[in-house]
């Protein structure tokens, strides 16, 4: 017998993104329950509360169950229309604003989307700066500004390079380029000439020699590349010359591109090494 | 006289992103206010957790206010370690897990880094593809999959079409391609051919003539490129263009990357194209 749904709406003024990580860290605690997730974005008007709270009625009605509302909506007006329906509505400010206009001893703006729109013009730019040097510095593919980077990933094919270089550029505006570890590299156990001169920046991704010849297989199937003979070697002789030039390194397997990105801002004190601290603007 | 200054930290035994979403969203209602924000992460073990207890007690005497702590520990141990220094706590899973689990009637799991952690390996794979995917669309650099896209953003030069992309695709695995549209095509009002067989993909962005002129202006100064005449006509055909047309589009100006994104999946209807929603895996 297959368990009965219910509803998790995630509801926001604006992006829902505050809604949707909160909603959703909670309800990972509860993964044995059926339960389908909704994001409703821009409830901003007293007719769109209104056509969720009867959304929220009919999945009621149907499912027999209350639908859960995770909500960051901060408008009196549409908060007390979605709060008629019969759901078990969760609401992030009212538990939270409170307490703290207390310990603040102000009161709080209480002004809908402050939190992820476009307040600072200069950590956007400096976003958008640290997407184009990413790009622009993807898969060794140049090596004229590597001064310039914060940090710099090696590693041999399909470590994930490239998408946890993105995450960092394009969540926290850190300028991280990637470079590949070739076969000549590995079996000299030296960096590529160009690195050279950025030791001190390198971080080393490596992962699970079965999970690389698996996602190695589904690019070129039945390769020399993909063979697990390959991987393991490759693996193994990455490992050894990090850990013999002193470079730092993390497994990935089985870690989701946030972890990997968050470990190396750790391990590598990226956040130390510039003057502001760099905050992940895109959950803000 | 300048504001006196308080701490506030983001603490959590993984990767931090959700007490720090959580942490900023809560601060952004006290933009007045001085508030130096740190994350910490990783508190896993009593060593750290004591760590972080000192540190917190220091800023106390320090600053003379009680550090704003935002938490998202689940161990006990460690929470009780935390909550002994002279903070003001605020204890997201505390707060909500209780009325939860009576509300869904099962105790939750509690176990800590569930929610950033690589636990589906489809949707993880999906998203890297997604990434893949536009990075070799970006910039209308192949027309070869267009048919396999889920999205493709068009515009002129400079209104955020790639970060934009990176962001669907890393964020939410959704097939984000962009492709310019260039002078000749603004100027006979046409779409470029490649473009044509994929008209209901497509969604427009477009920004402020004013601050587009800003922004090239940064890369090529006093050029054609740059003017603020080119930049406004490029801006008036582009939208006249889509009017024609009958393609979406969204003007960019003071709207941060996640808006951009998260507007369009609104618009464009994207979570409902798909068999299942996109769920912003990056904020799991």
């Amino acid at each position: 017998m297959s368990l009965p749904k219910r509803m998790a709406f995630f509801v926001s003024d604006r992006t829902g993104i505050t809604a949707e990580t909160l909603g959703h860290s909670l309800l990972t605690q509860f993964e044995s329950l059926n339960i389908e997730k909704q994001a409703v974005r821009f409830v901003d008007t007293p007719e769109r509360a209104k056509a969720l709270r009867d959304r929220i009625d009919r999945h009621f009605r149907e499912d027999g169950l209350k639908p859960l509302v995770f909500s960051t909506l901060i408008a009196e007006e549409t908060r007390a229309i979605v709060k008629q329906a019969n759901g078990h509505f969760i609401d992030f400010f009212e538990v939270f604003i409170g307490p703290l206009e207390q310990e603040l001893g102000v009161k709080s703006s209480l002004t809908a989307g402050r939190s992820h729109g476009l307040t600072d013009m200069v950590e956007y730019s400096r976003r958008i700066d640290a997407v184009n040097f990413t790009l622009n510095h993807d898969d060794g593919s140049t090596t004229a500004h590597l001064a310039e980077a914060d940090i710099i990933l090696v590693g041999i094919s399909r470590t994930g390079k490239t998408p946890t270089c993105l995450y960092l550029s394009l969540h926290y505006g850190i300028r991280a380029a990637n470079f590949p570890l070739t076969e000549d590299d590995l079996e000299d156990m030296k960096l590529p000439n160009s690195l050279r001169p950025y030791q001190d920046k390198l971080f080393g991704l490596t992962t699970d020699p079965m999970r690389l010849a698996q996602i190695r297989h589904e690019r070129m199937p039945n390769s020399k590349y993909s063979s697990l003979e390959q991987c393991d070697y490759e693996t193994r002789q990455a490992e050894a010359l990090f850990r013999k030039l002193g470079v730092p390194y993390l497994r990935t397997t089985m870690k989701s591109i946030e972890e990997i990105a968050t470990t190396i801002i750790d391990m590598a004190g990226l956040e130390k090494r510039k003057v502001r601290p760099h905050r992940p603007q895109a959950h803000v």
